[in-house]
C-alpha cells in the first residue's frame, strides 16, 4: 500500500511516525504548505504530483476545514485512490456527494477519525448497525468542552477563565468558537446519525445551543440540583426521520457522562432489542486520532469493508417529538418563559416537559433581546 | 452460509431468532437434549449429522461449560467447519490446542462474546492491538457481582440478601461460584491477555479473590473513604510476561467504573502512546450476547479476518512487581497484617503498599484460619 499523506500537523506527523513502523505501508508524498527536506517521503506542495503516481492507492487528508481539502479528496477519488480522513466539516458538508463518488469510482471512503478522534465509534456503530440499527445515539463529542465544563466545576472557575485555561494547555484553539457553540458536536452527531439511521440528514435543520454564555452560577445550579454539567449530542430515530440537537444537559452524577472527565469523550448506543453500550476515550490528540487514522488504512488494506453508508435518501429532522425539562437562565422577563416555568433555581427556572425544538425557538427569540441566555436539558436516570 | 447452532437456551434461542432474519445465513441444524418439532431447522440430539454435512459451514456453540462443548468444538474445526462460542471456560481451558487446530485446518474460531457478552470487546481489542499493544487491561467483566455489589450499596443490603435478589430476578444463577469467587472474571482477564500481549498465559498462575465474602460493613468502609466497590479483572505487561490477578477494589466515587452499575460491564484499555479506551455494555443477556454471536459469523462471512490471536508463546504470569495498598477486614490478630497496616477504618484496616501476589498469598494463609477474611485494593484516580 502506497499512501499519500496531506497535512502534515500534529496528527499528520504521528500518522507519518506510525506508518513508518508499520509493514507493507509506504508513505510515498507528503503534502504541506512548506517543503520538508528530513522526511524519507517525496515531499511536494502541489497535489498533481499525487494524482499523476498511479502507485499511490491511497491519500490521507488531514488538512482539516472544507477547502482546499474537498478539492484535493474530490480529485484524488476522482484519480481512482481511497480515502482516509479525519474531516468532520469535511464529511458532515459532503456526505453524499463524497460518499456516492467514492462508490462510484469503487475505491474505499473512511473517516473513522472525523468522529469521536482516538474511538473506533464509526467502525463500531455500522457494526452494530447492521444487525441491529439504533434507536437512539447520544454522547459528548467534544473535548474542549468538556475539558472547559470539567475544569468550571473542579475549579469553581468562570466560562472565561476556564477556556484561557484549556487554551494555554492546548486543549482549546485560538479561536474556539467550532467548539464552545457546539458546531464540532453537531458535525459529528450528523455523520452519526447517516450511518446509524441509513439516510442523509442535513445539519442546517438541526438545533444547536453551546456553551458559550454559561457562568459560574449554571454550575453552581447543576450541583444544587445534584446535578452536572455535559454538552450532549444527540440522535433520536423518529417515525418520518429523526430528531437531532446538541445543547448542554444537567446529568445525575453518578451517569456514565458525568464521569467523563477532561477531554474526554463517551459516546453510547441504544438499540429497540436491549442493547446499551458506551464507547470512551481520548476525542482528539496526535497518537489517538493518529491510530484510528492508520487503522483505516490497515482496513483498506484487508479488503472486504462495508461502506459507511449507502443510502442516501434525504431525511427529515424534526425536534417536535422529543419533550425535556430545561434549566433555563434568563435576564429579562418574559411572558413564554413564566408559562412553561414549574420552579425556580439559583438564577435561573426549571420549565415543565417542553419539545426541544420549542426551548431552542424561543432561545433565539431571547437571544436577539438578551445575550445573556443560558439553558440546559434535565436528564436523569441516564 | 449454513449454520448448525449447538445449545438453544436463552442466548442460543436469541441467535436462531436473529439469524432468521439475517439475509444469506440459514440455521440447518439445532442441536439440543430434547427435539424441537417447531422449527425449520432440523432438529438432533447429536453432532455426527452436523459433521457429515458438507453444506454447513459453520458451528455456533452455545451449550456453555468444558464438555461435551470442547468435543464437539474439536470435532468441528477437524471436520473443517468454522466455529462460533461464547464459552469463556472453553476458550479460557483450550486457547492453544483450539486456536491451533482452527489455523491448521485454515478455518476461523470466533469468540467475541465469551469476554463482555454483548461489547465488541475482543474484536475492538485486537483491532487496537495490531499497531499499539496495550500495557494494560482493566475491567468489570461480570455482571452478576456487579449487580450484587451495585444493589448492596444502594438498598444497604446484607450479601446474602443481595445474592437472593440477584438470583431471583435472573441476574444470578443457582449455583453462583463461578461469578462470586471471580472465577467468571478470571477466565475473561486470562482470554484477553493472551490476545492483547501476543502469547498465552496459565490462569492457574493468576491470583483470584471473589466477593463471597463480602459484607455491608465493607461497603460502608468504602463509603467512609468515599469509595465504592467493585469486582476488577487486570492485566498488567511485565518485562517477563504480565500480571493478572482479580480482585475488589474500592474506586473513587467519580471513576467511569463507579458508574457501572447493575448487571453491566466495562473494560478499559490502555497503550503506551497514550490512548485510553473503554468498552461499556450489557455483560450478558439474551440479545447482546446473541447480537455478538452473530456478528462474529457475519465477519466470518466477510472473510478477510485475521485470528484473534497467533502467538502461542507461553508466558509468565507474575504478582510481585505490582504493589497497591488494600483495605483489609481479618477478625483475627495476625503479625503479617499488623506489620503492613497503616491505619483502620470501620472494622478493617488500610495496608502500606504491598505486592499483589504478597497479598493474596497472605490471604490464602489467613482463609485457613479465618473464613471470615476480605479485602480489596485501593485504587484511587482511575
Amino acid at each position: 500500500m502506497n499512501v499519500a499523506l496531506l497535512g502534515f500537523g500534529t496528527v499528520g506527523y504521528g500518522v507519518y511516525e506510525i506508518l513508518r513502523k508499520t509493514p507493507d505501508i509506504k508513505v510515498s508524498y507528503v503534502l504541506d504548505l512548506k517543503k520538508h527536506d528530513d522526511i524519507e517521503a517525496i515531499s511536494v506542495t502541489d497535489i498533481d504530483p499525487i494524482l499523476n503516481d498511479k502507485s499511490v492507492d491511497t491519500v490521507i487528508e488531514l488538512i482539516g476545514g472544507l477547502q482546499p481539502a474537498k478539492k484535493f479528496v474530490t480529485a484524488a477519488l476522482e484519480a481512482g485512490k481511497n480515502v482516509v480522513t479525519a474531516n468532520k466539516f469535511l464529511i458532515c458538508e459532503s456526505f453524499t456527494e463524497l460518499s456516492k463518488k467514492a462508490k462510484e469510482k469503487n475505491v474505499y471512503l473512511r473517516y473513522t477519525a472525523a468522529v469521536g478522534g482516538g474511538i473506533p465509534w464509526l467502525i463500531n456503530l455500522s457494526r452494530l448497525s447492521r444487525l441491529s440499527p439504533p434507536d437512539k445515539i447520544s454522547g459528548i463529542f467534544n473535548g474542549t468542552t468538556n475539558y472547559i465544563l470539567d475544569s468550571m466545576e473542579s475549579e469553581k472557575a468562570e466560562f472565561d477563565v476556564a477556556l484561557k485555561a484549556a487554551q494555554d494547555l492546548g486543549f482549546a484553539e485560538a479561536d474556539p468558537s467550532a467548539d464552545i457553540d457546539g458546531l464540532d458536536t453537531l458535525r459529528k452527531i450528523v455523520i452519526s446519525a447517516n450511518i446509524a439511521f441509513g439516510g442523509v440528514f442535513d445539519s442546517n435543520d438541526t438545533d444547536l445551543f453551546g456553551i458559550r454564555r454559561i457562568k459560574k452560577a449554571d454550575i453552581e445550579a447543576a450541583e444544587s440540583l445534584g446535578l452536572v454539567c455535559r454538552l450532549l449530542g444527540t440522535a433520536e430515530k423518529t417515525e418520518s426521520g429523526a430528531s437531532i440537537f446538541v445543547e448542554p444537559a444537567f446529568l445525575d452524577k453518578n451517569s456514565p457522562f458525568a464521569a467523563v472527565k477532561k477531554n474526554f469523550n463517551r459516546i453510547s448506543i441504544s438499540t429497540p432489542l436491549d442493547e446499551n453500550l458506551g464507547f470512551y476515550g481520548a476525542g482528539a490528540g496526535r497518537y489517538p486520532t493518529a491510530f484510528t487514522v492508520v487503522n483505516d488504512c490497515l482496513d483498506i488494506k484487508s479488503g472486504s469493508l462495508e461502506a459507511y453508508s449507502s443510502s442516501f435518501e434525504e431525511k427529515c429532522v424534526d425536534n417536535s417529538k422529543i419533550s425535556h425539562k430545561y434549566y433555563v437562565r434568563c435576564p429579562i422577563a418574559d411572558a413564554w418563559l413564566s408559562s412553561v416555568t414549574e420552579k425556580s433555581v439559583g438564577e435561573g427556572v426549571i420549565t415543565k416537559e417542553i419539545p426541544v425544538s420549542e426551548m431552542h425557538k424561543n432561545a433565539k427569540r431571547l437571544l436577539n433581546e438578551s445575550d445573556e441566555l443560558f439553558f440546559a436539558e434535565i436528564k436523569v436516570g441516564v
